[in-house]
């Protein structure tokens, strides 16, 4: 009984890393956006963080923003404009009361990242010629199960970043 | 005069890029702290995100954990304890709205890091044998000059980390 138990737990643990597994690289071959033609890039969970915020209101996330190794080179040498190649990725989180934390601080301080919402992940691609009427830079949104949004919400992305033109149009500062 | 005032931007940019180069690499090989004996660990502003918390109250930041590859592996493997040589890693700055995307957005909506608070970067270092008295783990928390917090400081440590002893004192969950 104990062996089938041992067997049972080492099945369930060897299935959980394999489903795990699969997670961490699924979708990267997935469908690209419909608008900027950009699919999810392979291994963006592992690149370097520029920085993180909490976007309140009606999208109410908490958010980490990565680069690939030329935003991050751009952003540390401080550069005004990203070069060709520089990819930064979005990654969102519903932004959630920590009640187990709580509980061990005696009080509601402790927010943290919770489910992933349908706005997960968001590429922004520069490639000044191939996308040069928007900037510069192509957009994509993909939700937690690779599935790009549509072109309607692609559309809003450009306008959204226009304001912010002087900072080559990316709104995220790095944080030393 | 139009030379003059090109050489003087030109070696202000230089100094810009050398003191960002300094600030990146430095403290690295500096005091250790006092109770652990943990040195800040070289690159760890490069190690892979596990997830990102707003901790409110007093202490009120924005913050990032990040962990170097022992540790990123043993969260995606879905461990219930981590290995000796696993570090995570805890990047604070202040949560401050953000003036400049707030304009842009019409509403006080986007809160991102501001500057460095004292408590800017903590480590838990684990090493079964050698901080077989506080659970497994060394901490260690140094401000963004490389300066450590004091013996009286890391004694708190470990005491608020016990409740966590279910995570391997751990607090902070991966975030896919």
């Amino acid at each position: 009984m104990r062996r089938i138990f041992s067997i049972a737990v080492t099945v369930f643990a060897l299935a959980s890393v394999a489903t795990y597994l699969a997670a961490a690289s699924a979708h990267t071959d997935g469908e690209a956006d419909p608008v900027f033609g950009i699919k999810i890039f392979p291994g963006y969970r592992d690149w370097k963080l520029i920085s993180v915020a909490h976007e309140a209101g009606n999208l109410n996330d908490i958010r980490a923003i990565l680069g690939n190794d030329i935003a991050i080179k751009s952003y540390r040498e401080g550069k005004q404009s990203f070069p060709d190649g520089a990819v930064i990725a979005r990654l969102s989180w519903n932004y959630v009361p920590s009640e187990e934390n709580n509980k061990i601080f005696g009080r509601d301080q402790s927010f943290v990242a919770g489910s992933a919402p349908d706005w997960y992940l968001q590429f922004m691609v520069k490639d000044s010629k191939k996308y040069a009427a928007t900037g510069g830079w192509g957009y994509a949104q993909f939700d937690k199960d690779g599935k790009p949004a549509d072109a309607a919400k692609h559309g809003t992305c450009y306008p959204c970043h226009v304001p912010a033109k002087d900072r080559d149009y990316v709104f995220t500062r790095y944080s030393p």
